[in-house]
């Protein structure tokens, strides 16, 4: 069965080299990539590539985000060299990668809708990646509100990536946190903290088409569906000093039926429990194979060998098999393929 | 058959009366507690509970904390009328309350055990409930570690119930969060990070019959079972500035292990795919049935007829569904009971 990973992480060779030059204090990151060699290495990432059958990888950059890496000049640089790396990637290797999602310098308000335009119109980017805060501003702040219009009018979908945050009103801080909770419980409520803003800023009511992949299987939205349903239907009752009711009545559905319309993927790590939750909430035609390689134990193929495991293991008819591993990816992304 | 549902919540009215006369400035909460009269109202409790057969409660109180409520002098007479107050309650009623869980005063190091011991060995209190942190401070703290040594001892269990912080390292600041994202999804993650503390804390370790029963459904825990697994297999691998490496050899087993060793209640509120999940991770002998009321839309019966539904309709053999329904909690909270 043809597969699609829509949700795993590069950094093209040029792009890296730039970023270690033009963002230093980032040598930690250098650190970190180099113990990951499918991260910046081709081969070690065909290799792996080959292990599987019939999988093809949407490229995506790994974080952290461009506009934690610099001011707004130089993220403007990074976004563009990023795109530049996966594009020439694209192009040279169709087979391998049939498409991959913009990066943004989104602390650079005048740029963004410029570089994402040129990364759709003439790098051939199936949609944008961006993180859930922007250097720890949420993202319906007005700078950014822009890129959701944009993005619904190409009716092209927004993979939203975690980012820890150093400190924010509604979101975790944890610069100097023990035991990388900030990773492990910190990323998925970053995601969900991510989905609210975008849910009650009303932006699925302005743009009901809005396509926005959430990753790791919507964060924590489907396992804690009672809280986000009847929970927040009670928007108000635990706040004193502000009256939030009327937020519920400005929105045109219940909270949780706009959590619904997010789009999920499968990169549980290999967790078969969580992977039914998820499918159960969001529904198989909203869900996309992904694996998050190559950040695994192994470097690279454990994610996708067990991810693959834990979808071939479902109980499901074989064309939703077939839509989760691919056919809502290549619907969602609008591409047009001829075999593998 | 029978139910005993083991996390729920109540103000005596006598220890409400004394919060708001010694707590001040928490009218706040005053106004939300007559929003709910089930809290309150015995009456109105029995009426709702007459709605279900078989139906009964092991009490806690309602958050929030006592030690949020005052200084610890403060603290240990609102802890003290609290627990008066449950023991008269199961004394009284003791078909309707076969148990409570105790209150304690966690800012008050001197009088904690102390309270500890009166509450189980005088007043009959079946364990204790704590809450995720401690006015902002772990529960590994050395003011605080004393409990657990003590509850070991007593093979008791410790309810643990989530709660907001105004700021800590690892945990969401949220004193002014929008959309009230500090209770949707801030409280499961206070959880999760509290039983991080715990695991990586070698309380475990220290004590292997350690039984601490975590609210909603283990946190986050089960839905990211992958991110707990081979992630925090990697701990260390995200972090530059501190080795965190020797803190995986130091424990016994790996994380994931830990994160099985704890107790789960099924207040998912009505989630069907979550309580599966949930279910999967502890396995079904460590989850009890616990539906959280009256903090529902109806104030009081939604959530427990929600819990019921979901419970009655999952594939099991009917001997795991009276475990969950009640025998597993007969056992944890060694309560010797004659029929319902």
């Amino acid at each position: 069965m043809q597969k699609l990973d829509i949700f795993n992480h590069i950094f093209p060779k040029p792009f890296y080299e730039l970023m270690m030059k033009m963002a230093p204090g980032h040598e930690d990151i250098g650190k970190r990539v180099r113990g990951v060699p499918m991260l910046y290495d081709l081969d070690e990432r065909f290799r792996v590539m080959d292990r599987f059958e019939d999988y093809q990888q949407i490229l995506c950059l790994a974080s952290p985000p461009i506009e934690a890496l610099g001011e707004p000049d130089i993220a403007v640089q990074l976004a563009r060299a990023a795109n530049d790396g996966m594009a020439e990637l694209i192009d040279k290797y169709p087979d391998r990668f049939p498409g991959f999602a913009a990066s943004l310098p989104m602390n650079a308000p005048a740029a963004l809708l410029e570089e994402t335009r040129r990364a759709v119109d003439e790098l051939g980017a199936c949609g944008v990646q961006i993180f859930t805060n922007v250097n720890g501003k949420p993202l319906d702040a007005p700078e950014t509100l822009p890129l959701f219009d944009l993005m619904a009018g190409y009716d092209r979908p927004i993979w939203l990536h975690p980012a820890r945050r150093a400190s924010h009103a509604d979101y975790p801080t944890e610069t100097k946190s023990k035991y990388e909770i900030w990773w492990t419980f910190g990323w998925p409520y970053e995601t969900s903290a991510a989905m609210a803003h975008i849910v009650f800023a009303g932006l699925f009511d302005k743009h009901p088409n809005l396509k926005i992949i959430t990753h790791h299987m919507g964060g924590m939205v489907p396992y804690f569906e009672g809280r986000v349903g009847p929970g927040w239907d009670q928007l108000g009752s635990r706040t004193s000093d502000e009256d939030l009711t009327g937020l519920l009545e400005k929105l045109e559905k219940r909270p949780l039926d706009y959590f619904k319309m997010f789009y999920a993927d499968t990169a549980t790590f290999g967790a078969r429990a969580a992977t039914e939750c998820g499918l159960s909430f969001f529904g198989p035609e909203r869900v996309l194979f992904a694996s998050d390689s190559p950040f695994d134990p192994e470097k690279g193929p454990m994610y996708i060998r067990e991810t693959i495991k834990v979808l071939d293991g479902l109980e499901m008819p074989d064309h939703v098999r077939a839509d989760i591993y691919r056919n809502n990816a290549l619907k969602l992304l609008r591409l047009n393929l001829n075999g593998a």
